[in-house]
């Protein structure tokens, strides 16, 4: 006896054929229905996949984080350490304008967080020494994906004392989507919490570059201002 | 007492000074050395996340497989059901030219096999009837790492039947690099082996939808054909 379910297979394939459309049989109808559920196994399959890789991820995220502290606190007895480095990469050294470089020199440190669950995927936190230009001591910029799946941005507002915001004040060209990196300040981006430049799904390409280029290995690049005297150091030794 | 590394230190450090740089006092030396231990311990911690991970997804590799072999079986019940997939692909779709589709007649099964270890990133195979086109059962094209970071492609060279060969024969239109994606034929890109739409460290365009768009759910697109009928069916359910 064909069940219910198949009865109106059936029916839509005689459907088909009545209205002139390419017939479709019964076998064909139950090899899809087997397919979606093979589709389905490895659906789950994958789900428990990115499920694992992400417990491994987070694992080693844990490693990773007190070892940064420590890397904070040498980072810290080098002087201008990030701005040198911010300035010695070929991108970020373009974004920093010159009242930029005058507030770096109180950036006493840098801090990439990475995400504890799934939700926020990092923030990018500046810690300052006390300084003429703004009240705060700590600037947070976090990227974090909605539950429509969208990247949403919270930056922390700059309290900028009187006549020093160069984000929105005379200093700053303003040029609607026409402004191009390089006229920008780092505290534009900083600002911007339209997250303008982002491409689906991803985070802009300065918090991009910051979190997967600089925060891993600065070193890379503010090596790259002393490099003939390592080289010379290496022959030394 | 100094140690010959730190005079060797200060003895650097008077050099600058005397040639008019910037000195560079033996602390910062110290402080940019540690932070490069630090970095070195950072980078051990990475490589571990990597084979961990590494280790995850092959696991998770040899737990599909055999449902990809299962999904297969269903999938060859299912006429035409590769070059439905592909024709309603938004990109494969404009890749297959007429013969393409002809050939595509016979295609019998595809496997893409992933890498069992790092070198090898996967490998595309397809399997077809014996046809008026060319001699091979299996056409197969892989994709590996080379020593040198940089991915090296290997494919089977199709034995084109007398007249039948669409790559190289009067039907191809070569065109050097202004060649585009519509003009070409699949088994243009198939035979392919300089991998010239690569961009550094990653398969072709083609591949890559091949690998991570149409095989992990072929069906999303299949039913792109059936979208109006498998509607219905939902309804009825
Ligand atoms: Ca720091
Ligand atoms: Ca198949
Ligand atoms: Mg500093
Ligand atoms: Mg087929």
């Amino acid at each position: 006896m064909p069940t219910a379910q198949e009865k109106g297979k059936r029916a839509r394939v005689d459907d088909a054929e009545e209205e002139g459309g390419e017939p479709i049989d019964a076998a064909l109808l139950v090899s899809i229905e087997k397919l979606q559920e093979v589709q389905e196994e490895i659906e789950k399959v994958n789900e428990e996949a990115s499920n694992k890789v992400l417990e491994v991820e987070l694992k080693y995220n844990d490693i990773r984080r007190p070892v940064y502290v420590r890397r904070n606190e040498v980072i810290q007895k080098i002087p201008d350490f990030w701005l040198t480095t911010f300035l010695s990469h070929p991108i970020l050294g373009e974004l920093l304008t010159e009242e930029d470089q005058e507030i770096f020199k109180h950036l006493e440190s840098i801090d990439v967080e990475e995400s504890e669950d799934i939700k926020s995927i990092c923030s990018i936190t500046l810690t300052f020494s006390a300084n003429p230009y703004f009240e705060d001591k700590k600037l947070t910029k976090t990227y974090s994906i909605s539950d429509d799946g969208r990247i949403s941005v919270k930056a922390t507002s700059i309290k900028w004392k009187d006549g020093m915001d160069i984000v929105n004040g005379k200093t700053c060209m303003k040029n609607g989507d026409k402004r191009l990196l390089v006229d920008e300040s780092f505290f534009t981006w900083f600002s911007d919490k339209k997250n303008s430049r982002l491409t689906n799904g991803e985070m802009d390409e300065v918090a991009d570059i910051i979190k997967e280029d600089v925060w891993p290995n600065p070193l890379k690049f503010f090596n790259n201002e002393f490099e003939g005297e390592f080289e010379q150091e290496d022959e030394d030794e």
